[in-house]
């Protein structure tokens, strides 16, 4: 059984290293590519196609954008079959550790399971300063997981524009429990909360955590608030805190209609509660499913999605008209220079189109 | 000296509830609105026709855009004076309290100030659970403070959609402190380092503040790192966790050319380390403005702003067209009952129009 492991680490090493070699080829040759072949490995199950395809959706060339559209409306039929999971809370709620000892349990429960790592905040030189490196190294090694760091650019409310394509490929894939990973208090949540059937908050006992710190918004999107670190000293303190968000939860609004959010203790050091945490999940998924809440969730979701995608592409457009840019440039000139208000500006250039 | 303190809040008061009142007098008739006159009172300095004033901005009605456009450009020439101060930190590293003390204590020395809060993760039903209703409420009182808490909705990357006029607003009213105050890790801190000159990041010692935590994006925006609650036993730790972000700083990117990124331990409970903050400010400016950075960041934020603009006016344009109406519908429809990818459709509309 050991030998095995090491074989499968060597192997998952291998492929690794390869994916990073066919994705540079990728790059430069990438008008070569074949999206046939490359749908065919993907469903398949193939991680290097995975990755592949990955890089391909996620190109900003023109040609390229035509291949991701053929190859996401050729794998449509295949998709949606996941649960997809929304985890956050703030740095140092052990989001990572969460991640690793969860998605480790369900793969070896059988479940493939696909982890899109999005860092928001780096929006100047991009990730983060100790240890990222080295996140999740168990689950990496593990056949039946796939995990994808976020870049650092290209980010759109603290999710990389393309998370729900990926979503969509890894579905294809054969993945069957999807966790979109988002740090931060605030508008990433909302982009998460609005691409995931379920979302977790992780939260810890103690300074910082007071109620007072927590906004509603953000405890008004989750299904599942996750007392973490219950572990040793700690785990008196984190079933009190338990109790305190229950009773909190009777006055907030609920993020899923007949659905009481539920509040529960983990610790990831023990290992303890993470399987009640995927029964919880199942049960939720079972009464969706009944009351239909699953579909008519993930259609509103697409419809936001449509939505999100008119607008960048009105902006694409806008900019790269010729006639637009000269006009543009002498406007912008007066509002750099405090001849002209913004808004005024924006008024006068939409007057002349 | 106390009777007219009590005075001056009984006025106080008693502006704000004819504030309130005017507000709601406003929403109702708004058609009637005198511009020039309102100009007239808020140059004046009244904080009742500034409030009118971010009110009438704030509006979505057509015929108040217009009025809040002719407001604006004749503003123009009374803005700019003011340093726009950016203030963030996880929830629980007291922002609220820092300003409060902070905002305080500059307006005593004859400054003032403008706050600008600022509520992102509202997206649900606006708020923080406790305590905002009691926020800076000494501040509050000051006849030099001017305070402004975000609507719950028009939020866009975490700050309102018309914080930028706002502070153009409070400028021209008087005012020449302003602080935008922001929460979260993420997308809301580039949103306020982009309307800002000075940037100001609250951290604590201890648990969930280690420096894994923190991402490298938002301490590569900040000009102050705030080691904040440096009081009582937290002192000499604090002071510990000042030379470590100090030595970090060494390796990280600046927020500011020709500016070394401070780290300042402060404790609002016992008043120390305000005076130095603000003294920092000033070298700050000074420098700034020597070598011109001062005014060329300003042109770069009015040239983002411009550019943001357009596409929030492309977007309404867009979905106001009753033409586009049925296509985009049409499509909407195969997207949600599965048959069409989103990036399709979206290519479909395009090639049609």
């Amino acid at each position: 059984m050991k030998r095995n492991d090491d074989a499968e680490k060597m192997n998952a090493s291998k492929t690794r290293q390869k994916e990073t070699v066919s994705t540079r080829r990728f790059v430069k040759k990438s008008r070569h590519i074949n999206i046939d072949s490359l749908y065919t490995e993907l469903r398949a199950g193939s991680r290097t196609a995975l990755a592949r395809a990955i890089t391909l959706i996620e190109s900003v060339r023109p040609e390229d954008e035509r291949s991701a559209a053929k190859l996401l409306q050729n794998v449509l039929p295949h998709t949606g079959k996941s649960v997809r999971l929304g985890v956050s809370g703030v740095p140092g709620a052990g989001k990572s550790t969460f991640i690793e000892t969860f998605g480790h349990m369900l793969c070896e429960n059988g479940h493939r399971v696909a982890v899109l790592a999005i860092d928001p905040s780096s929006t100047l030189s991009g990730g983060s300063i100790l240890g990222d490196k080295t996140r999740m190294e168990k689950l990496t090694r593990h056949e039946r997981a796939f995990i994808r760091p976020s870049p650092s650019s290209g980010t759109l409310g603290g999710v990389h524009r393309k998370t729900r394509e990926t979503i969509l490929l890894c579905e294809a894939a054969g993945y069957d429990v999807i966790i979109v990973e988002t740090v931060g208090v605030g508008q990433s949540e909302t982009a998460v909360r609005n691409m995931v059937d379920f979302f977790m908050l992780l939260v810890l006992t103690g300074a910082g955590d007071d109620l007072q710190g927590m906004k509603k918004g953000i405890m008004e999107m989750v299904d599942l608030l996750i007392v973490h670190k219950a572990d040793g000293d700690n785990f008196e303190r984190a079933k009190r805190t338990v109790h305190k968000y229950r009773r909190l939860y009777h006055f907030l609004q609920r993020a899923t209609p007949d659905w009481e959010t539920q509040v529960a203790a983990v610790s990831s050091l023990d290992g303890k509660g993470h399987a009640e945490v995927w029964d919880t999940i199942e049960t939720f998924q079972l009464q969706m499913k009944a009351n239909e809440f699953w579909e008519e969730r993930r259609r509103e979701q697409l419809r936001t999605w449509f939505h999100e995608m008119i607008v960048h592409k009105l902006y694409d457009r806008f900019f790269h008209d010729p006639e637009k840019k000269g006009l543009v440039d002498s406007l912008e000139e007066s509002v750099v220079s405090g001849d002209l208000a913004v808004g005024e500006a924006v008024q006068r250039l939409f007057n002349s189109t």
